[in-house]
């Protein structure tokens, strides 16, 4: 792991009964966020931060995420309008994954397919598990991505 | 990546709209997996399962990990009685995270330190991210792994 800018991990009862933050980031220097409705608490999507993004979002209280595909920062919002205000953010016991809790503007959309949630498909449970094994989607989508990125 | 039981990926489309599980697993072989509580949405921990894991969920649906830390299968509960009956399982978009919702049994707990939920602390926001970022216990203990462990 590289150095950052957040205290590093000493030991075992500091990472998970201490009142600082201790980050652990993988072989990636990534740290994976899960991000919640903070008034519904559904889960919308699961994101990815490095350090600067961590860093952002404590600081500016809106959510950044590293990009894994176009490896660059992404501040959630900045061209579609679905900025994520975090209201609470909070660290596991081993501190290697955030939660975030946040308010979303713009049409209220987190995926890019559409929905609220990145979580539109329910997994078939209870059967044997093969390349057959079946999603239903559960969701319905805020809007159609097309009708946006079409006139851009 | 190496085969699994389940469906490949084969293209953006397919993979985000159909109706075929098609996980997409880490260069370690593992998918995370978001657990929620199904009646309070609270989230419980950030799991992580490989192929085994995430078909003997869906067949038995009860929770199984694969443990980063001991290289094994852990059927979450065996030993803490904290087993998790899975109420729904969902993928996201481009089937690269699992979410599922449970009921735990057991005391109730879900994390190693005591509490019902991994996530807590809070992260103070507003203010420099630097490494004195300060956490803050905002949860009770639901147990004191001491008076378990200790009498093991």
């Amino acid at each position: 792991m590289t150095e950052t800018r957040f205290a590093p991990q000493i030991d075992k009862t500091e990472t998970e009964k201490g009142t600082i933050l201790r980050p652990k980031f993988d072989t990636d220097g990534l740290v994976p966020a899960i991000v919640t409705d903070a008034d519904t608490s559904e889960v919308l999507v699961l994101g990815y931060m490095n350090e600067g993004a961590l860093a952002r979002t404590i600081e500016e209280g809106e959510a950044w995420y590293w990009s894994r595909s176009r490896q660059e920062y992404w501040k959630k919002g900045a061209t579609s309008g679905q900025v994520q205000t975090v209201v609470e953010m909070r660290t596991d016991c081993d501190q290697d994954a955030i939660l975030i809790k946040v308010r979303v503007a713009g049409n209220g959309a987190t995926c890019h397919v559409g929905y609220r949630s990145c979580f539109y498909r329910t997994v078939e449970l209870g059967k044997p598990a093969t390349d057959k094994t079946v999603l239903k989607t559960v969701e319905t989508r805020v809007y159609d991505p097309k009708d946006v990125y079409d006139k851009a």
